[in-house]
């Protein structure tokens, strides 16, 4: 981390009773910074106050969110994690409604991804299944000891990302992407009505696709069904889009072809994050 | 809080980058401090240790866990809250296996529970779900959001626990405790291999049933037949035993008679943790 501001104070450390430390009791989202610019503000502000009003947490103005990230005097393109917590507050799940929320705002270097993962990266299955709750499903909330768990599966260098399953079977998400494939002409994704987080990278994909005519199909997919698309691609707000070139389940590989339907979408997204 | 210890030393803060802030890394224990004693200690090491394995978790020597108590200087009955998470990283799910662990050593007041829950308290049935993830089952982790939730569904000070059901429908444990239900001269309790907490307290009941050829029978509770039982109890290692006198979930009301079978357990529970 090259800096960090605690609730508008350049701080490096939080109270041991904080409610994130304690219970895992808040929300974060993480941001491209680039060209002076926070990619997809407007989204990512949208997704953390829906989620606030789900969490009944204290909501923080946008005004204070966009000082803080000035007060991280970034010269550089970098990464913004903004994460916010119930604070402080006694021993015990119940919370004080009018207690004041942690706010931390951090700025980090933009990872260096190889030049490769533009043109496909290679996959496992994880053996760890998404936690299940649809009252928190969608949500980048701080309870994710699950993505923590599969995404420490692999040390292969080789290996870019993971997917989980949910406990049916089904493949929801990466452990720190969405994911889509395709089948003929048509887009297919998870459904994320029990689990998952509904990633904003996701969201302009499926609104592209549209705008397109590209049908989306948001459904339940099992992993033989996901092993057989012609194509499968990650998204998340750093990375953009990255086709999978191979994924293993342990016993079965499969390598997907290059896709001409994921370059029509990965240009539409450069050009929007561009804009 | 009185006094919290952190990595052996009187602290009160912790770096933003310990990743039980970031995701919920971690495991806590909840212990009553009594006459001098931690009552169950080897109970609530061991599940700690055993939890530390499922998590790739450092375990710490249990004589430094002693030590930090030591340092809190205690003259009185109180709450002794050990967390332990995985310390601090760079940003991402991803951790690093040789980096130093942070444990956290605090002593909480002994709460003042009416001396009315003794004969029985006033129950409701919460709306938020448990997460489910066969994983994360069974471990007192970091990640209770759904916990916190569910806590916080109720205002009234005459209710005082919620019991929490999977998606399934099937009742699962109460947001602070685990639940038991007499039915004739057996006992049932739900299984917990897809979510909830095994509370030291929990086991302690088992073992005690085993011993006086009370049958416990670990399997689905689903709510009709939750409501149907002849007693309900709940247990967790503050307030050893509390039987259940009201559980409304919002349509139905259901009073439960005093019940022999519960007044045999706590007896033996009591003189357990007073030996």
């Amino acid at each position: 981390m090259s800096k960090v501001i605690i609730n508008g104070v350049e701080d490096s450390k939080l109270s041991v009773s904080d409610r994130g430390f304690q219970y895992g009791d808040g929300l974060f989202e993480t941001i491209t910074y680039k060209n002076n610019q926070l990619q997809l503000w407007k989204e990512h502000l949208q997704r953390l106050n829906d989620s606030c009003d789900r969490l009944s947490l204290k909501k923080v103005d946008e005004s204070l969110w966009l000082e803080d990230v000035k007060k991280l005097d970034l010269d550089n393109d970098s990464v913004i994690k903004l994460s916010l917590s119930r604070g402080n507050s006694a021993r015990g799940y119940r919370y004080d409604e009018e207690s004041n929320v942690t706010r931390v705002t951090a700025s980090f270097d933009l990872p260096s991804y190889p030049e490769d993962n533009q043109s496909g990266i290679n996959a496992i299955i994880c053996k760890t299944p998404v936690s299940m709750n649809t009252a928190l499903a969608g949500m980048k909330h701080l309870n994710r000891l699950d993505n923590v768990l599969a995404r420490n599966e692999w040390n292969d260098k080789a290996i870019t990302e993971g997917f989980m399953l949910d406990n049916q079977g089904h493949i929801i998400e990466g452990t720190m992407s969405n994911v889509f494939c395709v089948l003929g002409a048509e887009l297919y994704s998870p459904q994320l009505e029990q689990c998952g987080v509904a990633g904003i990278m996701r969201q302009q994909v499926i609104d592209i696709a549209e705008d397109l005519n590209i049908p989306v199909n948001i459904v339940d997919i099992s992993k033989p069904n996901f092993m057989q698309m012609d194509a499968v691609f990650i998204t998340n707000s750093l990375i953009g889009l990255w086709p999978v070139k191979t994924i293993t389940d342990g016993e079965n590989d499969v390598t997907f072809q290059q896709n001409e339907l994921i370059d029509i979408i990965r240009k539409r997204l450069q050009q929007l994050v561009a804009d």
